[in-house]
């Protein structure tokens, strides 16, 4: 009963194949082989045009970098509140921006709104007193496994060219959200005024590998050497490469996403059948959102079943109560059926057993 | 004939083995899976005592974060000149430490000496006007194929003592300058008064990887904060345990490293025996360092050589004249015995033939 | 009728004297001039022990520099919300610290409680994902004209000791919290467990001058190094020195703040007996808060009354509806009675004005 | 005998005066007064075009944040080995980068020619792994007391139109440039390719006053953010403006560095004329350099002479020998002909005294 993230399972064998593959020869280094330059080729393809991709190792280096690259450092990177990288990459992106800030904003099910942003950047009128805002970064799919639709980032796109931001996507599950949407990746990215996206692939089926592909090439301009000072420049390059061949092969990367979105569907079914869980937010991407019983949660973790408990505030539309506890299960590209079957017979078992034993005559008088 | 660098090639079949194997079930991510575990266990057993290990992706990350963690932002480190951290990896250290200085110094055959350091030092006389001096790094197998011995450490780790400066080694090439000393990594590192080392791997037959070791638990204490921070902490973890698993295993690294070394000094024999090229270096580890005639150097590139000419000063020992230049070969735990034959015979057949042409009559009037 | 900050008046004329004083003959450059060292002494005297101070040319650069030297970039400052270093430093803080992060919290009346701080370190839970906890920062006075007792300030002394965090005051307005709560300098500070002040003087009587004060002499250890990088070192030391002697003098300091206070009691007297004007906070320092009718508001900035809307979320205690605003009011060593009573008497004739305009015949149909 | 630096002076009088002047009344904070628009007006002016001027208060700041607007963090500004921005400011250029590389070159007096600067830009040929050259800094007048013709600065910015480098000038000292050329300010400069200036004022008679200044506006777009982020926005800002109307009044600033430069010039020549003193390079602007026996030079100090010994390598045009030293003088606009007398007194005195010890009949045997 493995829910706690989509990267505690391993890589997906047709990229461990493909490292494999590649691994015999001699290749020029530093991303000069043969295989990076056919895997930026596959991306140019997949987003039908021409992009500047550069792959990279994490996810936190690929968003950190992406955002040195349209905010300058005396800038402020507007971001949902509970957006990953203003909760959980211990200030890379300070780091590579050279100290740049992040605003975080609080909104419902993980999900910003043009309007919110506007209203936020009108609030902004002390000058040089505030450090500039320079760019919006969301996240497809959320924090919260809600999705943008293309014409909510298309709400943001235009917002930022009114407003002379740029626009980054943190894309770590974008798979997912694409699977989700059915729209092409071009749809939901530089068709929609995206100018720089985290392309994840770690999460879904890769090693270590994420791409920060740009849409604006002027944008692209000098980020080999921003990649290269962030000791995000790997001397083996042709592994990266392979790892995206493989990746985006076949629809490999929409297939491990389709596989994953099902499963958390499947999940959110199983756990809303489930008494005195509620489900405060729809299951758009790889991710389920519970309010359960603290006694409940806590039995579950103790009888096996991973996952963690959402640190952020919450849903946003359905309140956390005392006693409650908002949990996180997400589901991954190798999820099966079993382990969610396992998890909705624990959570009903635990609370009959609950019932019975407050329901059982007392012995203590 | 591939002399280009040590990571144009793959990783070792037992790497990639080992990747395979650790890639089934479910485990704890960011470093916290069991194959992290013994790696870092087993870091401790090579350097006989408890060391604080973590392992990261890339050597240009390593070295700059096992700075960032000794010298401050208004600090500075000293390095030789050719030092890859000074010349070769874009400001990685500026960048990780927040702004810190590299202080290049030059000395011949690539070595440092305690003296020099310590003359350096003494000319620093004007307080805050002048970045603080808070480290020596020094390169292990150097960058210009050399090694420092155990007692040439010692004297930089005594030194380093009486400044006040944290010593850091930059052991991206460890494995062979390990293998050419015949010393424990014990010897040549925290008995000799390192503080830091980067232990290389990729070089020497991993895929991507290196170690941030620290003899000293108190400079570790934050680091996980550092690697997190610097992008350099892979969600799917398990994958640099495994590597670092193999890479020691049976002794690989030592192999690995021998072979290379072994490579480059049958390399050397080969060259040395080419007439109008000169080694003005010792081959101590696996780099082979050659003064030759440009016009041979180039007809060699053309015919299907491969390796650079160095572009620092020289190796101090012999100068490199007009029409001349100063080439590196490097060999690996690949390079096979006919890639350097073949490489001999191209030269002199090269220097045969350049001597029939000037030597043949001509038809000119 | 001016009370948009304590920042729009002159210097006092003694610091004006004394830096003329101060410029014959030659004297060392950089600090190491006889003033500075006065200057230094004095502030020993001041706090009743040995300090380590360092005299620099504004605030910002103060705060940013003290926090640098106590948050290492990799953490996490605590700070109110609307902290000065967190809405109008443009980033500094990042700046000088290499990128460390602000946390904002936000609590009623400006001010802070060990309670809230304890809560947050009790909710970061998920180690080097975070930024590390390292130092908590007030504002003494606060930005909404509120002062800590010296039992609250202990209170945070304790609590970072607890924690392991560092201590830094924000004291822009030292001098009026001072003087309010008729406590020590000492008291105030390392007494209740400040590791470092920002000791502000141009708000009240310098040209250019604040000082930051180390009590601990650890943490002081290498702050010139951090003043010159961050280009606080004035060349010609002396003229801060000299303002510094000045504004300490006979208790300048203490004088010019007292007036100010009494200046701001007064002011809010005069608005607290306007109809339609709230006073929600206790004018405790030279700043006075009121909730007035946008309307009036903007009448009196028609009418010559310099001050400024509050950015920030509100005091807390009481709220600002639809159609009000919430304004600040600054008094400083130079607000005359006159102006504030100039001030009162324009409120009561707009108010006036408008009520026999609302209440006249109107002709509309 | 005081020659240790411009610095060691206070302020002139008229400078003294216009800030007693501007303290009357209230005015706009941080740069809004009508002093600091004033100043600013008088500095287009002066350099016959529209500039985009930010007054700051030290020099250390001034050339910092030029060079943060012209070099990305990831790139290196050309410059002198012994440029005040590579030897003397403690890393401020890398802090306000955000990590940009110094490449220090060498040359002879001081002076940086257009094709070294050419053959170091032909050296950098491995793109990404070393950082991105991006600007060129030179200091008129050079930190050895000589000066760039205008010829030489268009050479200058001929070279980095055409390799698409900014070109910075820390003009620390630039009105003694121009009092030493009789050039225009505006040729010295923007007609001569200059994108940014440090106009320096406080060795010149200011008491902390600099001022960057941007001939190309698009480049000073965002640079009141850097100003205030690098807490160099002073709040009291009239007192920046007062200073340079001052200095720039009736051409104050061109009469101090006549003054200065006449005085360096009547003790070059007072130099000369001491018998085992020998000046290696012209007095162009305010410092004289001179080569002398390391006996003379210590007993000069030990009789009350102030100047300092030049940790440099030397001028380049006359060799330091074993027991020499090279020393500094440096004047100012308040140095008087008494004292350069004195100077000159002194040494041909201790020379004699030298003489005649050695030269008389001895007691020892």
């Amino acid at each position: 009963m493995e829910f706690a993230s989509d990267n505690i399972v391993g890589a997906h064998e047709s990229v461990l194949a493909a490292i494999a593959e590649a691994n015999s020869g001699t290749q020029s280094s530093y991303g000069y082989d043969a295989w990076t330059k056919h895997a930026e080729a596959a991306l140019s393809a997949l987003f039908e045009r021409e992009v500047s991709a550069f792959l990279v190792l994490t996810g936190t280096a690929a968003n950190a970098l992406a955002l040195s690259s349209i905010c300058p450092a005396y800038g402020t990177v507007l971001c949902h509140a509970e957006a990953h990288i203003n909760t959980d990459e211990c200030g890379a992106p300070e780091l590579f921006s050279g100290g740049a800030r992040l605003t975080g904003l609080w909104a419902a099910q993980g999900k910003l709104t043009a309007q919110l942003i506007a209203r936020s950047l009108d609030g902004l009128t002390r000058g040089e007193h505030e450090s500039r805002p320079s760019a919006l970064s969301i996240t497809q799919a959320t924090e919260l496994g809600t999705v943008y639709s293309a014409a909510e980032v298309s709400d943001f796109g235009r917002l930022c060219k009114e407003r002379r931001l740029k626009l980054h996507m943190d894309g770590s599950r974008f798979a997912n959200a694409v699977s989700a949407l059915g729209c092409s990746p071009a749809e939901l990215t530089w068709k929609a005024g995206v100018d720089v996206l985290t392309f994840g692939a770690t999460k879904n089926g890769a090693l270590a590998l994420e791409a920060v592909i740009f849409f604006n090439p002027v944008l692209a301009q000098d980020f080999r050497y921003r990649r290269k000072r962030g000791g995000q420049l790997l001397s083996k390059g042709r592994f990266l490469g392979a790892q995206m061949l493989a990746y985006l092969k076949d629809g490999l990367w929409l297939r491990n996403a389709a596989h994953a979105n099902e499963m958390a569907r499947s999940l959110a079914a199983e756990l809303s059948q489930v008494e005195s869980i509620r489900l405060p937010l729809p299951t758009q991407a790889n991710g389920v959102f519970a309010i359960m019983p603290r006694a409940l949660h806590e039995a579950m973790l103790d009888n096996g079943a991973h996952y963690y408990e959402w640190p952020g505030k919450g849903p946003g539309t359905d309140e956390v109560k005392e006693g409650e506890c908002f949990a996180r299960f997400v589901t991954s590209f190798k999820t099966s059926s079993q382990d969610i079957g396992a998890l909705g017979t624990l959570a009903c078992q635990l609370i009959e057993k609950g019932r019975s034993r407050r329901g059982a005559p007392s012995n203590r008088t």
